[in-house]
């Protein structure tokens, strides 16, 4: 085959000359990169480190461990480790939200479990419904629409959602130190990823304005959608029936059907997470593993061995036996969310 | 949220200087453009205007039907549109091939149908074990080994397997006009997927390689794998079990799936593809919808509504009644293949 230069139309001369002015932009900036610090958020010590000194490592060329650009592939949980999953994952807010906004076209409801608990407050008949009552929850509220009419009533929610503690929009509930991790990856060659226990669809709609992820680096839990014509406009239709579920040994399944590379540096905060850790790290080469352990009840919450939501227990001791960074986010992180 | 560009350390005054530079680049690399053709293996004529005056329309800033560069996701067939597909499907090949390879170990299979079939070489009799035989096949052939060990495995045989007729690599029966096609629009700032029937990790061995597309915009058929600890390694284990089947209405079930959102250019050749151009190009917007038509007999084959791989008949029927192009590969194409 012919190098993709010539078949593009770029003649010899042309390129040469553009590829003569890189060093000249790359020159101009590294100065820069150099005096300031790409991880303002994160104060200095041995976490801080680790993540330079390894990016440092695999972007250095002729370096024992250089890893190439395309292989460059970082994996993301969301729920605790890019945003906040306390007092309840965001997407079970928007369950219990909408059922609410849901109940006036369902008079029924009211009488029925699961949705007598929800519409009630009661949080304990609700977790006495079971998987049983969530999937009912599920089927009602993330099924029955099209993939754009889902997107819609994601955004349309999160635009007017507070979280109950910091009356904020979930979106400004994100993480700033991780924030600036993500942009640090990317500057230095990595393809950024979200890897998700949590719906892929309702991620979709707002990850690439909050974390500079397009949607063709999502991954999440889904289910299943169905090809239709509607009005002469092809549509996938939301069907009340799990399609994958991505968590625990989900993780790395999904990243290998999504992805189909092994990535080089995995970041979680559960043990929902474990997988895909111990897939990314413990297969040769360098590899990065990070964990960020909530400790910080004052500015965010403090949880790990016994938290409902969000359960560090398993995987903290795995992060101990492989050398895992564990962020303590009360003393190694400056600030939690941006603006704070 | 800060600005990217802050967070990970350009200071305001060399970010300018950087964009300042940027028109030159840009200024020195157009007139080349413009002279040379970015489509050298396409004969002048109605198809290639087509082509050239979609791309021009949506990456015209400030034109009515500009696209922005995040939004410009074209998506191409494998089979039939980006290699060859006759006489049979090449992963059929190797299917017949690996038992071929394995029955040495396997020595009951000389009196068991389908693999009899396979060893004697009786297509008739093959044929007859329909898709349960089929499946058998599969499941020896593309199960029971991890992820890594399956891509060796492609990786060997496409190294010595041969086509019947042309004699050559299956990765060198490529089509020169579209490996032209793929690069052009890349360089147009499309980001070119694979959506092919064909099975997922059959591709992702050499797509990068032969067409510039990464394992992580490779879509397929795929089975299901399994998380397993080998050795103290993470390893996904393939099993004898259908995930996902990419074809149909699959493709645009798998493309909002992996993508999360719709193309505006998709690229096929069989009915196989129509679910996929319908999605692509009946939704509003400036689309572009293309059929390669296999009409050489004599540099490659002429097949449509009969053939029993790459089928193509309601889906041109379709092209006529939307206005999508269609490629005649005898009048369209100067080349068919690398070199040739």
């Amino acid at each position: 085959m012919r190098p993709i230069t010539s078949s593009i139309g770029l003649s010899r001369r042309v390129l040469l000359s553009t590829l003569a002015m890189l060093p000249m932009l790359s020159a101009s900036l590294r100065p820069a990169q150099a005096q300031s610090d790409p991880l303002p958020s994160w104060n200095d010590g041995a976490t801080k480190n680790a993540i330079t000194t390894f990016v440092s490592r695999v972007t250095t060329q002729g370096g024992p461990d250089f890893v190439p650009v395309d292989q460059r592939i970082a994996t993301f949980d969301n729920d605790g480790t890019l945003w906040i999953e306390q007092p309840m994952y965001v997407q079970l807010a928007f369950v219990l939200d909408r059922v609410k906004a849901l109940a006036p076209l369902n008079p029924g409801w009211k009488t029925k479990q699961p949705f007598k608990a929800v519409l009630a407050g009661d949080m304990k008949a609700l977790a006495a419904s079971g998987e049983k009552g969530l999937m009912q929850l599920l089927a009602v509220t993330h099924s029955g629409m099209t993939s754009e009419e889902f997107a819609k009533i994601v955004s349309d929610w999160l635009a007017v959602a507070r979280h109950p503690r910091f009356q904020r929009p979930y979106t400004e509930l994100v993480y700033q130190p991780m924030l600036e991790l993500l942009a640090y990856l990317r500057a230095n060659g990595f393809k950024t990823f979200i890897v998700s226990g949590g719906g892929i669809e309702f991620m979709r709609p707002w990850t690439e304005k909050i974390y500079g992820i397009p949607p063709e680096q999502v991954m999440g839990s889904s289910i299943k959608t169905r090809f239709e014509m509607r009005d002469g406009r092809p549509t996938l239709f939301r069907l009340p029936e799990i399609n994958f579920i991505d968590d625990k040994v989900g993780k790395p399944v999904g990243i290998n059907q999504h992805i189909g590379r092994r990535p080089i540096a995995a970041f979680g905060n559960s043990d929902g997470d474990l997988e895909m850790l111990q897939y990314t790290t413990l297969s040769g080469g360098p590899r990065f593993g990070l964990i960020v352990h909530h400790t910080d009840a004052e500015r965010e919450y403090a949880y790990d061995r016994k938290s409902q939501f969000g359960k560090l227990d398993k995987a903290l001791d795995a992060a101990a036996d492989n050398k895992w960074t564990v962020v303590d986010m009360k003393n190694d992180w400056k600030r939690v969310f941006p603006g704070a």
